[in-house]
């Protein structure tokens, strides 16, 4: 079987994870990784998950397959700079927003993409925080598919379906907004639990009682500061939104416990408890 | 060695895995166990986890240790039906908040009484949700301790350390104010997360994106809202205060999104990140 040249460019969580994900594959792969960070490159090598390292986007762009595991912004940016792309190259993005992407890729590389969110991830990030079965069993949402070539299509569903994902097609517009209630208002939220509590006199006491259900709401609050200002800027309205409804639902909340009415509030509770019935 | 009777009264989770978790222990208990709740009786007798099923709580006063594992409200009631114990007789409560049942204990009885909070649970309720390890390295809070009877205050002790809990001690004051932050807040945020997913259009096929950062903030959602409810009545400035001090932290987090303010939110998410320099 041919050797399929994969370039991986950012060497986090995501793509050290893809790269393990792959080799478990039938199929024999050639990694190519790119990353301005130095460290993550040496640490990427050390721990196998590329073949090579390299130091331009000109070596990466004679790979059959292209990965972007970058912030959201980074992704646009690159997207501008391939040149003389084969026209089999099949690039994929693994952005968290999906709609300013796949509106600002170059028309001449459009059919070359595949604009992808695979659902997953850890708080934890860079090579050495890869693991095996990141992706296995999650769902990857395929964005705009219609806009990508016939190949690129079947490269990135054979790709996902080769790592045990999940797929599900949705435009970019609606898996946005999907987003900013599923992922992106609760990690608003867990940042913001953390500093409530850090902010209170004897935190550490306070910390020192902390049980499951804390250390659960407060878990994605330890997430990068830097991919998270980026998925707050690329998905500003939706955000907004999602953050907009979940405090409404939090002032009904404090609004019966104010005027003491329990059987409101259980009913709430009620509703909510509702949730795991689609959910689990 | 002699055998210890035991009678616990609220046949559930944190009753249940009491039960499972004593047995572990080199001593010998007989538990008589009492609950409103006919099928949880039942249930408790088929799992083994009590001896027998008392009627009256005139049977089970004569036990030589006491454990109410009800809400709060249920605490607070019982405490004031207690008649004739003996002087050794220890009761402890598992109550969620602390001071109102400090407060309420009717004091010829005071120094029988034990008012303590295991910091430990699932969002699951019943006897069938017991398990081996719930208290095992979870951290115990014992409030007033000073309160208590000398023996019983021994008594409590033992049985916490015996069954591998680390103790702390704390005004009962203190401790429902710091429940308020570590607990009662982020089970309300729970709650309105899961409810604002549910009010959205198409909220089946937002769930049906749902990763391992959404689980983990709606999980305490599928907790029981009687329960609930009466934790929130009986700590209800407290959580009123911490509903408003989270709110805070999230508004400010919704005013640098909208005003496009990236530095200043990166910060703020940074910051949140050091909440895990003391949690982990």
């Amino acid at each position: 079987m041919a050797t399929t040249k994969i370039g991986i460019i950012g060497l986090g969580l995501m793509g050290g994870s893809l790269s393990i994900a792959l080799k478990k594959t039938t199929d024999f792969f050639y990694i190519t990784g790119l990353d301005h960070n130095k460290k993550h490159c040496e640490k990427a090598l050390e721990l196998g998950l590329v073949n090579e390292i390299s130091e331009t986007l000109e070596e990466i762009s004679h790979c059959d397959i292209i990965i972007l595991t970058i912030p959201v912004d980074g992704i646009i940016a690159t997207s501008k700079m391939f040149k003389n792309l084969n026209p089999k190259c099949t690039i994929i993005d693994f952005g968290s927003t999906k709609e300013k992407i796949s509106n600002s890729i170059p028309k001449e590389i459009r059919e070359n993409f595949v604009t992808a969110h695979p659902m997953t991830g850890t708080e934890k990030f860079g090579p050495s925080a890869a693991i095996s079965d990141l992706y296995t069993d999650k769902t990857v949402v395929l964005c705009d598919l219609e806009k990508s070539g016939e190949h690129q299509q079947n490269v990135a569903k054979k790709l996902f379906s080769d790592i045990k994902m999940h797929l599900v097609f949705m435009h970019a517009k609606e898996h946005d907004r999907h987003a900013a209630f599923i992922s992106h208002m609760p990690h608003a939220v867990s940042y913001a639990i953390a500093n409530a509590v850090m902010k209170q006199e004897g935190s550490t006491s306070i910390v020192a009682l902390a049980a499951g259900g804390f250390k659960d709401m407060s878990r994605i609050a330890k997430s990068s500061p830097n991919m998270w200002e980026d998925i707050f800027r690329q998905n500003k309205s939706n955000v907004m939104e999602a953050i907009s409804s979940f405090q409404s639902e939090l002032s009904k909340c404090q609004n019966m416990v104010e005027n003491e009415e329990w059987g409101k509030l259980n009913s709430w509770m009620e509703e909510a408890n509702r949730l795991h019935d689609i959910l689990d």
